[in-house]
């Protein structure tokens, strides 16, 4: 079979497995993010195979164990939240830019935090490619907080590091007593008005 | 030994034994308040009874388990706060009476919470007394808001729930992320302005 067409066929094979284990992965890690960030006591890696359609062997070799799976996971969502942050920089109102993200990342927290919960019961020790990506989302938050203090809409006397301690403590507070939407909208409404710029 | 005297020094010697009894056990909660306060791996049982002066028998005979010492530990913590809080419903200055308490819950918790996250790896499910006197730390926390709304030094279209959610996220944050002084107080400044009456 060493001729052209065998050899184009044979790249081609090789080229819808690749494509295959590709797709394989992203469906695992969609599933896994949708099954781990739900929480719960069933939350497993054999459910994450039955739910993407693979056998529980396509997983690990993929993520060799729960912990990769779970960095892999977490790491994504990391990653997709920097470039919504990034993105938002170009924005023509930086104010709501700011605030949209802050108030998208409050909402999205119980998820996230689901997920990093089952990283730490997994064993993962929190310095892996998840807290890397943690980083740099909180690096293009920063640059959203201060373009919006560049505008004026947010004072200018707070730095970082508080912003993001208040933004990370009303996200677990808000993971962790479930509030309503009511609630939660009155929780940022006290934050929200407390970075306003001074009158 | 039947004799007056003799009843006189026998309830006597019961009655220092008793009292011996009570110093003991408040000796260990203050060493053991103290100890798993600071948290770290060291924390222990052995531990309290050594820096109590006390045989680890003694401690047993108190508290049988370490969830029970734990228990006991974070309700005292919590009462104190609370009679704390009542004392100040009679303040002059309503508002730097709520802002002022609010401050000092936030110093507190990093110690607060190393023992409530010792008392959940001994085994603790968060359902005993110190789960109800958390509880009535809370009621006293509202009543404190309640009077600050009346004065009008606090907006008055919050809540307990949102506020409680924000003084525990607060809390969270100071006791993670190790603020120093001054960070810390940028953060309270951001949460008190927030909670401040609409212009």
């Amino acid at each position: 079979m060493n001729t052209p067409a065998g050899r184009r066929g044979t790249g081609g094979g090789v080229r819808v497995q690749r494509a295959d284990a590709r797709a394989n992965r992203a469906r695992i890690l969609d599933v896994a993010e949708e099954v781990f960030g739900k929480g719960g006591e069933s939350a497993s890696t054999e459910e994450v195979a039955r739910l993407a359609g693979v056998g529980i062997a396509t997983v690990f070799r993929h993520f060799p164990t729960k912990t990769a799976l779970l960095e892999a996971v977490l790491a994504r969502r990391f990653d997709r939240q920097r470039e919504q942050a990034e993105a938002l920089l170009n924005a023509a109102d930086p104010g709501q830019a700011f605030l949209g993200f802050f108030r998208y990342l409050v909402a999205d927290a119980p998820a996230k935090i689901g997920i990093a919960e089952a990283l730490l019961d997994a064993g993962g020790d929190g310095g892996g490619e998840a807290a890397q990506a943690s980083t740099e989302l909180r690096q293009a938050f920063g640059a959203l907080l201060q373009r919006a203090q560049q505008a004026g809409v947010i004072r200018d006397d707070v730095e970082l590091p508080e912003v993001y301690a208040l933004l990370v403590g009303v996200s677990r507070a808000a993971a962790r007593e479930h509030p309503g939407e009511q609630m939660r909208a009155r929780l940022l409404t006290i934050v929200f008005d407390g970075l306003a710029p001074r009158l």
